[in-house]
């Protein structure tokens, strides 16, 4: 849960990020910036500010604004009747992103995730995006990411986006944040 | 058709453009931007810079370098086999552009398109597009475009791309540019 005023401060410094990237937002995107805090209540540990532009049936896109070594949890996109999952491209525009997809374990990972109940994080593949780097996730992958020390801005290239339907491993989390 | 020089140096103003726009391209993503002529060999009146960041067979995102009043040509997306039609979002970056779409004329229309043989273009309903500005296009919509004096960079978000099923309305037009 997050207060009113604490969404608007959120919502000023998500927008600080994406001016950091280049990204001209205008004043009624900046309002409707989400900050999900995953219903866990340590948004900067665990969290994502996230600007959609387009989401139709069909094709969604997205920015990203990560605060320093911020994490979004691990979860899967599960087929939605007919659809058989969303398929996601991050583009990394700024900062550094760390991705952990299912596939080996890789050593010497850069990233730890937040102190959380045992099995909550189970994937340790990891893939480092820079800016100008980006990976394409397809339907049935488990996934998180965090962000580098300085934060990231991460374009979110997708079919349609459902965020209500994603799974998390972690059974604590509510995708949808509450505002008080 | 262009040739191999013309090619990279097209390709090096398209990504100076994107440049401006705050977009950070690879070095590989730098030598593979599309420099489209539609067959007219009129380049800066008629073309197009294209840098696809990703097409998979549900979902496209690109990035469109316009040099000062170009132009890109009156066209559809028809519906492949079960697909309706190409669905896509554009959103300007930098600069400005100009969309045509069906709908009632507009009066005080900002551009001319370029010269071209009778019924070339169809379409005179004006939407301006600034740089935080977007336009969702359905399919069966005709459209084209001309950036404004600047030259522009668009973000196109879309669903599968497949420009050599555009139907152009100057049958003149050939999609796919010929490299000598």
């Amino acid at each position: 849960m997050i207060t009113k005023s604490e969404l608007r401060t959120r919502q000023k410094q998500a927008a600080a990020l994406l001016k950091r990237a280049g990204i001209l937002i205008t004043a009624r995107e900046k309002a409707a910036i989400e900050i999900a805090d995953f219903g866990l209540n340590e948004f900067t540990r665990t969290g994502l500010g996230v600007l959609v532009y387009v989401n139709t049936d069909r094709c969604c896109a997205k920015e990203l604004a990560m605060w320093p070594r911020q994490t979004c949890p691990e979860h899967i996109h599960p087929p939605v009747g007919r659809d058989p999952g969303k398929e996601e491209t991050f583009r990394c525009r700024w900062g550094k992103v760390y991705l952990y997809v299912s596939g080996p374990k890789s050593q010497g990972r850069h990233c730890q995730p937040p102190a959380s109940p045992k099995g909550a994080y189970t994937i340790w593949h990891e893939i480092e995006l820079n800016p100008g780097d980006q990976y394409t996730i397809y339907p049935g992958t488990k996934h998180w990411f965090q962000a580098g020390p300085q934060g990231a801005v991460v374009s979110e290239f997708s079919t349609r986006s459902t965020d209500e339907k994603d799974i998390f491993t972690d059974a604590r989390i509510q995708r949808i944040t509450k505002i008080a």
